[in-house]
């Protein structure tokens, strides 16, 4: 179902930084369900969460041990231990003390991760049971092994990975995301690892990660749910021969913007995931008066029912897009400056459909599997992107078949 | 594919208020697609109206004509007239004009509506040339044509009538609406029409609308999406032998309140016949600090495809309606406060799965076709209900198909 699904690219192994999976039966019986990484003493980690109140146990736990300098990571999919209550807790804190008991850490630098379905416990004996194997397979090459270990309901396993090259010497930055359904993150994707050698602060480092999630994971959506358990972490190892990276350095810029760009490939595979999705859009929002108001009719277009129908039939039914737009409360809007494009075909010009459109050239574009959409709001200069997908027969039956 | 579809009720005739239909063949070829409504001298007539910025061109125009004592409404479906710029205002024009002239009246004195695809121009020739056909069939028992003649993607008409006694004599109010998708009205439902013979004036009549329309059509929700078009009137022809009704007078809240029954029944009719909708859903919000909250909670789960999917498929998966709540955006919520009910079965308390909570409880409460769901937040006293129903292979279906 994916919309041009990209190959499993060439993962670069990040130095320092190893990964183990096995399949721990949690609701998988052959492929592998539980990730383990690792990385050497001396590094920094970094993590944005997701901002939904119902928040998982191992998101709580997360967020509580990122300041004691993390080096594990444990990761399961089948099950998202949330809304487990006081269970919960208990379980993710199991998970992580048996690890730091197998490699002779503290319970308090293990991160951990869960993603499935919501409100069942942890099958917590499975999983302290299966940790051994998980932790003997720790290298520092098995990154396909682990981007398919954290999948659920996403069909194709989703990485990233680049070198970059700063007074000679390399830096590498690899990760790994999953996500199909109920997103929408909020300061994370449903989940991201991110592996890098480079030798950076804990504060910078998530700088970095912040501002890079900020651009690529939140503007994405499939279907406007955000999940209880998003997170994305930056681990960095420190092993690469690049001087420390700081405010001031030059190499500050290029790796900033090489984590940013990991950060998309990633976030825009999710959405080539999207569940049931048949055609990748991207909208921009352009001449907004400020960022707000462009997120905003970006995302009014991109949740609306009736455009993602739409766009799945290629029902070049612009009518749909402008009432979107016309509900999304943007304070004295007038109409009749805005326009708007598939692909390099104005539909809309003065509020109304544009002189020079025929029903065929935007049945052209809308054939198409991948189509930009461009709303000129005439108000101001600022510009956002937000990708999306479609919605079809098939979210529904994956929706509606997810439990049984 | 209506829930519960409810039996066209009995339609007490309103003295000075009569109704005329024809087939102008604007979409249809066999069933009635125009209404004439006819309002006697001395009469008041109020109206709400679509908050969309996008609003089509017959709202403009009937926006400017209220306060002209309009006598004579022209609604017809197949064709929206938005979206249209000039030329749409044109045609409303020529519309209203053209009735004044056979009806004696003036163009200021007619209110247009239009419902039905968004973007083309209303075929005006066809319009004009049946409107004499719907004005000579104008009675006052034209009512179950007049709802048959506004639906679009409607699969019944929807009616409401009561009659209320007041000191031994008597008002009537009777109305219509239509409406199946493009619905989370925001004042206004889709099209409604409503008929009294009471006598009252212009700003009290309006009050006593827009109060009704806030509790009922704005409290309703199937796609999140609000119509270019929405609008819904009240015509009073000041017949009945009841004193004129003034703010001191005791028949204000009588006939305030069965305004509000009215719009109610009417408003819950369009979710039952929501595209698609296999599922009649009333969630309750409870405990909420303050109105804003109760509405933002309510329309964040009634809105989540998740949520909806979820019914469709039976599913008491209720992770689902707790992340939605999560995702509300309500500050400081403590999630460990909130129960979640389904019908009577608590199926959430402390913010985690009920220890009583049996997947077969909850199972049995989802095979139901009408569902109450009960979310206390556990902060305040405001309570507030929200409409809505579920997302079904056949919601996609209609709205990928719509044009084709």
């Amino acid at each position: 179902m994916a919309v041009n699904q990209p190959l499993f690219p060439k993962m670069n192994p990040v130095t320092g930084i190893s990964l183990g999976t096995t399949n721990a039966g949690i609701k998988q019986t052959e492929r592998d369900d539980l990730l383990v990484m690792q990385m050497v003493k001396g590094g920094s980690c970094a993590a944005v969460f997701t901002q939904n109140a119902f928040c998982a146990a191992p998101i709580h736990i997360a967020k509580s041990h990122l300041d004691k300098n993390p080096r594990w990571l444990v990761i399961n999919s089948g099950n998202a231990n949330a809304g487990t209550g006081q269970q919960g807790m208990d379980d993710g804190l199991k998970t992580c003390t048996e690890i730091a008991r197998l490699v002779g850490g503290s319970c308090s630098q293990v991160l951990p991760f869960s993603t499935g379905v919501i409100g069942e416990n942890l099958p917590i004996k499975k999983i302290i049971t299966a940790l051994p194997k998980a932790i003997e397979s720790l290298t520092e090459t098995h990154w396909q092994e682990a981007a398919n270990a954290i999948m659920t309901t996403d069909t194709f396993a989703k990485g990233a990975s680049k070198v970059i090259e700063i007074k000679g010497e390399k830096i590498t930055i690899t990760g790994i995301s999953k996500g199909a359904g109920m997103i929408q993150p909020n300061m994370a994707t449903m989940l991201g690892f991110i592996a890098t050698d480079a030798k950076i602060s804990q504060p910078l480092l998530q700088n970095c990660l912040s501002h890079a999630a900020e651009h690529s994971f939140n503007r994405i959506t499939i279907d406007g749910d955000t999940s209880t358990n998003d997170a994305c972490v930056v681990m960095a190892s420190g092993c690469s021969k690049v001087a420390e990276i700081t405010v001031e350095s030059e190499s500050y810029s290029i790796f900033s913007k090489a984590i940013e760009d990991i950060c998309k490939t990633l976030a825009e595979a999710i959405v080539r995931d999207g569940e049931g999705a048949t055609k990748f859009i991207r909208i921009h929002v352009e001449q907004a008066l400020n960022q707000n108001e462009a997120m905003i009719v970006g995302k009014t277009i991109a949740h609306s029912p009736l455009v993602k129908t739409a766009f799945f039939a290629s029902d070049p039914n612009w009518g749909r897009i402008l009432a979107a737009i016309g509900r999304a409360e943007i304070k004295n809007l007038n109409v009749e400056k805005i326009e708007i494009y598939l692909d390099n075909i104005c539909i809309v010009e003065n509020g109304c459909r544009a002189e020079s459109y025929t029903e065929l050239a935007g049945q052209a574009v809308m054939n198409k599997e991948e189509i930009t959409m461009i709303v000129k709001l005439g108000r101001g200069k600022v510009k956002e992107e937000i990708l999306t997908c479609d919605f079809s027969y098939d979210y529904v039956k994956i929706n509606a078949e997810y439990r049984t």
